[in-house]
C-alpha cells in the first residue's frame, strides 16, 4: 500500500461520522508502521475523542497497551485534516502524537480556521516530527466541505432548494406549487433535510403552506441503525412569523424553532428569537445562526427568500429538482436575481450531480464563487 | 434462441440502416428454421430492397440458391414491421413470403399508416401463414418513432432544440445569446442536427445570428465510414427571409433551402419558396415539408420560433441544453406559452435521457401529447 491509499482509508473512516459530528469535521485516523496499518480511528460524535485518539486506543485494543506503545512509536499517521493543537472539548491531539513519538504525520489538508491554519504542523515539527501536508487534498476539502465553509466563511453552510419545471417556474400566478415534483422527488429532499441542521423558510411560505419542515423518513431508510433517533433540524423562519391555525404543523413538533426578524415578534414559548434593527440582517442571521451550532442549512423557499439569498450570492450550493412541464406566461419564475451584464460575464455554478427520478431530474450544483 | 432474441436482432440489423433509409422506416429481418438463424438482411437504404428481400438474398449467398430455396420453406421470418403490401419503389414482400412457402411471419408493429395497417397481415393469412404481431412492440415502435410519427400525423417528427441558464432563460434582454452552452454541448448539438432531415429556425434568427446550418462533424465524429459524405439536412426558414450579407453564412452552401412564409417571399435562385395565404400556416408548412420528403426536422430558434411550435403542441421531441448560470430579471424566457390552469393539469413530458457535458446538462424529453 501506499500513501494514497492509506489517506483514502482515512477519508473512508472519517465519513462514518458524518451524521454525528456536525458542526465539528469528520476526520479519519491510520496509524502504519513498517507499512501495515496497526491502528485506526474516526471522530465518531461531537464533543467525543479526536480520530487520532482513537486511532491509538484501536491499536492498545489489538496489541495490549504496552506492545501499542512500542509499536506506535517511530510509526506514521495518517489524518485528513491537521491534527489539533488547541484544547476546547479535548486535549490537543499534537501533544499527545508527540508523546508516543510517531516519526511521521501526514495531512490531506489544514485547518482552514485562519487562526489555527497550519498551528498543528508547526508544533509538530518543533518536536522533530517530519510532517507532510496536502496528500488527497481535493478530496479532503471536498469531505469536509461544510466544516470548511462554517471556518472561512463563520456562516452555516447554505443549500438552495427549489423545485421547478423545465422553464424556470416555481409556482403559478395564483401561487399554486403543489406538486410540481413528484413523490420520489420529494421524498429524495428530506433526505438532504436529514443531513442539515437547519431549514429554513420565509415567513410567508411558513403561513400559506403550514410546512412541518421534519425529516418524514423511517431509520432504515436513511440507512441508521435501527435504534437510531431520526435527527430533526431545527426549524428557522425568516420574518416575523405569528402562531396561528395557519402555521399548526410547524408549530407542532418539539424541533427548536429560531425566528429571525427585523420586527419584534411576538414572542411563543420555545421559539428563540433574533431580532435585528438593520433590514438587510440576512448576514448577521447567518452569522448568529453558526454561533448557535447550526453548521448547514437547506433554504426550501419561497421563492422571494430564495431570491434573498441568490441576490446576495449568499449560498454554496444549489439542488434543482426540475419537473417535465412548461409553467409558461405569467407563472413565477424560480429566480428573479439581477440578469448580469453579459453571457460570458455571467457567475457559473458547477455541476456536482444529475439525477433523475422518474421524469423529474435533480441537479446539484456548487457555487464556487460564493 | 427465442423468439424475442431473434426480434432482439431484428432490431438490431435494422438499426444499420438508421442514417440512410428515411423518410422509409428501419427494418430488420431474420429468418429462421429449427431455431436456426438461415438468413438476415436489413434495408439500407432509401429506394433500395427491404430488409425481407435482403434476408432472402442472404440465405441465398449462404447456401446457395437452390438449398436456400428448400430451406426457407417452411421457416419463419421475424421483422419489426409488418412487410409491406404495396408495389411503391420495390415489389410488395407479402407477394415474397408467400412465393417462398414461409410458414410463420413474426412481426413487431403493424404498419401505422392507416389505409395500410394490418393489410400485409390479412393477405399473408389468406395465404395460409401463420402470423403473430407486438412481439417487443414498443421497441419496434420507438425504433420508428420518426416514421410513426410522419404516418399518424402527416408531418415531420419535430424536435424543438434550445439553450438555456438553469432559470429558463434562453438570451440577455439585449438578445445576446452566444454563447450559454458550452463547446462540448454545442458539438453535440451537431449530432442531433445530422440525424434530421432539416433545420428550422426563424426568420430573425437567421438575420441575426448569420447561422450556416450545417452540420460541422466529419465522417469520423459521427462513426460513418471514411469515404461516407457527412448528410447535410436541408435549411428551412419560417418567415419572409432575403437573402443580404446578414445571411452570408445560409446561403453559402449546396443545400436546399426552404423558405415558408405569408409575405411572398424575394424569389432566391435555388431557394424553394411555400407560400401562405393564412397568417396560421404552420400546419400546413409542416405537412408540404413532409410531402418533400423531409420527415425529421430539429427547431433551433429563436424564441418565437420555438414557442411557435410550443404553443401549437407541434413538437414529439424537446431537447434542452442547460447551462450553469443564472440570467435573471428581464432575461428572455426560453418558452412563453399559455400557462396551465392547474399544476395538476399541467400536461407532462417524457424524460427519455439525462446526459451532461461538463457543467452543462442535455434533457431529452417526448411529448406524449403530441
Amino acid at each position: 500500500m501506499k500513501d494514497l491509499d492509506f489517506m483514502a482509508h482515512a477519508i473512508e473512516l472519517a465519513k462514518k461520522g458524518r451524521r454525528h459530528v456536525q458542526p465539528n469535521p469528520m476526520v479519519g485516523c491510520v496509524i502504519v508502521k513498517k507499512n501495515k496499518i496497526i491502528g485506526e480511528g474516526w471522530h465518531k460524535a461531537y464533543g467525543g475523542a479526536h480520530a487520532e485518539i482513537n486511532a491509538i486506543k484501536n491499536c492498545k485494543k489489538k496489541f495490549g497497551s504496552k506492545k501499542a506503545s512500542l509499536l506506535i512509536k517511530g510509526a506514521d499517521v495518517y489524518v485528513n485534516l491537521e491534527p489539533c493543537s488547541i484544547e476546547k472539548n479535548t486535549p490537543p491531539c499534537t501533544n499527545t502524537l508527540i508523546e508516543y513519538q510517531i516519526k511521521r504525520v501526514i495531512c490531506g489538508t489544514l485547518d482552514p480556521n485562519p487562526s489555527i491554519n497550519g498551528r498543528g504542523i508547526k508544533i509538530l515539527k518543533k518536536a522533530g516530527i517530519q510532517t507532510k501536508i496536502g496528500l488527497l487534498k481535493n478530496e479532503c476539502e471536498e469531505l469536509n466541505r461544510i466544516f470548511f465553509t462554517t471556518q472561512k466563511k463563520l456562516r452555516p453552510y447554505i443549500i438552495l432548494k427549489g423545485a421547478q419545471s423545465i422553464d424556470g417556474k416555481i409556482a403559478l400566478k395564483n401561487g399554486e406549487s403543489n406538486w410540481i415534483s413528484n413523490s420520489d422527488s420529494r421524498k429524495d429532499s428530506h433526505h438532504i433535510r436529514s443531513r442539515v441542521k437547519g431549514i429554513l423558510v420565509g415567513r410567508e411560505t411558513a403561513e400559506q403552506d403550514n410546512p412541518a419542515l421534519t425529516v418524514r423518513l423511517s431509520s432504515k431508510e436513511l440507512g441508521l441503525r435501527k435504534n437510531d433517533a431520526v435527527p430533526q433540524p431545527v426549524k428557522i423562519i425568516l420574518g416575523s412569523l405569528k402562531k396561528s391555525t395557519k402555521t399548526k404543523k410547524l408549530f407542532a413538533g418539539s424541533e427548536k424553532i429560531i425566528i429571525g426578524s427585523k420586527l419584534p415578534a411576538k414572542k411563543i414559548k420555545n421559539v428563540e428569537y433574533l431580532e435585528y434593527e438593520k433590514k438587510d440582517f440576512l448576514d448577521r442571521f447567518m452569522q448568529d445562526l453558526l454561533q448557535r451550532n447550526i453548521s448547514s442549512i437547506l433554504v426550501e423557499g419561497g421563492q422571494q427568500t430564495l431570491n434573498a439569498f441568490i441576490g446576495k450570492n449568499l449560498f454554496d450550493e444549489l439542488v434543482l429538482y426540475t419537473a417535465p412541464m412548461i409553467l409558461g406566461k405569467g407563472s413565477k419564475d424560480t429566480m428573479s436575481s439581477k440578469a448580469p451584464m453579459s453571457i460570458k460575464k455571467s457567475p457559473r455554478l458547477k455541476l456536482i450531480k444529475l439525477e433523475s427520478f422518474g421524469d423529474d431530474i435533480k441537479t446539484t450544483y456548487y457555487n464556487p464563487n460564493a
